[in-house]
């Protein structure tokens, strides 16, 4: 567990875990709004959730509402950053590293959001040996030492998806306990391994068929 | 509507649809393994989803597994790549050429499924003019008129989340009907505009959170 990493965090449940962000992203624009204070109420309107609920999510922080006059914005914004865990650095590694992989590699984004990706992985030989956005690129046999010496904690599988399983069974025997799945592959993962699955072909699937399914609005 | 595309699609209910693309990944996988035929049974089992939903789910589609059998991988891969509108040809933008939406353009994935970025979007003097992954990107006030030349069905939305809400008006100004929203803000939309959440910087929360929710097991 990492330093300073509030003790409740355990008890969240994950439903008010994925609103947590919806709510950070709008307070960071009621930053740059230069907007001071913001009561539950407005958060519900741009948001879609009933006030009650933020009220409920937002209880799990250690940061109360002034009543009527809110939250502060610059404070409430600063505890969720680190309560969700963007201020702590994190290890990653990026495995399969074509189109998508490189992408992530260099997607500045995610350093913001307190992931650092410290190596790539692939079985090309000529992608192993390069260097992607500063970091390089390793052959799968040295993903255990190199996630030991970087105590890399999460790894992003961008496999092709009928790779999606083996690469994911050489991570957990690395030892990590965090699978970020780019793959649409139900990936199979032992009972202390986590996986979050970031299918964003398949989410292009759902966009095609809302298109499809309201032709008369088109 | 897109021609090809099978009446029977808009009656498909929204959890089959977002588990086809499991389905299509495992038949993927076996057609690699040379596996010609498959019973619903084995899908279940890989899968994670009860044989008898898989059978509900595949009987949208106009293809039947044979008893003691199954269905034949190949056909099946084929009928749902088509179902899902992967084969079909999308134009696509990109608004917010940053590191994840410049990441986004390189993507070759996307266009083997279906989704060709036709041209990207800022507002950054310094990006607008010049050519990402062999595509012009162009200034907001542009936006419109090439999405009508291009007749452009979905923009991606990748700007940073302070300014989504404003560029998601401006690509619904411009008539287009499906936004994929990258950013953890809750966009607004018009009744007949669809947008697909896909906050990848999210999804690193829910894993910090598993990580730190089992310190025991780390």
């Amino acid at each position: 567990m990492p330093k300073g990493c509030p003790i409740t965090r355990a008890h969240l449940p994950e439903p008010s875990l994925r609103r947590l962000p919806w709510y950070l992203a709008f307070l960071t624009t009621l930053r740059h709004e230069r907007v001071e204070f913001v009561s539950s109420t407005r958060i519900a309107a741009e948001v879609g959730v009933e006030a009650s609920q933020i009220a409920k999510d937002l209880s799990f922080l250690d940061i109360r509402g002034k009543t009527r006059i809110g939250y502060e914005v610059a404070a409430l914004e600063s505890a969720l950053r680190t309560y969700l865990g963007f201020d702590e650095p994190h290890n990653g590694i990026i495995v399969g590293v074509g189109s998508l992989g490189s992408a992530l590699m260099a997607d500045r984004g995610l350093q913001r959001y307190g992931l650092d990706i410290v190596a790539g992985f692939d079985i090309n030989p000529r992608i192993t040996g390069t260097v992607v956005a500063s970091r390089p690129v390793y052959g799968m046999d040295r993903l255990a030492e190199i996630c030991r010496t970087w105590d890399v904690s999460i790894a992003a599988v961008t496999v092709p998806v009928e790779n999606a399983q083996s690469v994911a069974d050489i991570i957990m025997d690395a030892g990590i306990k965090a699978i970020w799945n780019f793959t649409p592959c139900r990936i199979r993962v032992r009972d202390n391994v986590a996986v979050q699955n970031t299918s964003i072909y398949s989410h292009l699937a759902v966009m095609y068929n809302r298109l499809y399914s309201n032709p008369s609005e088109l």
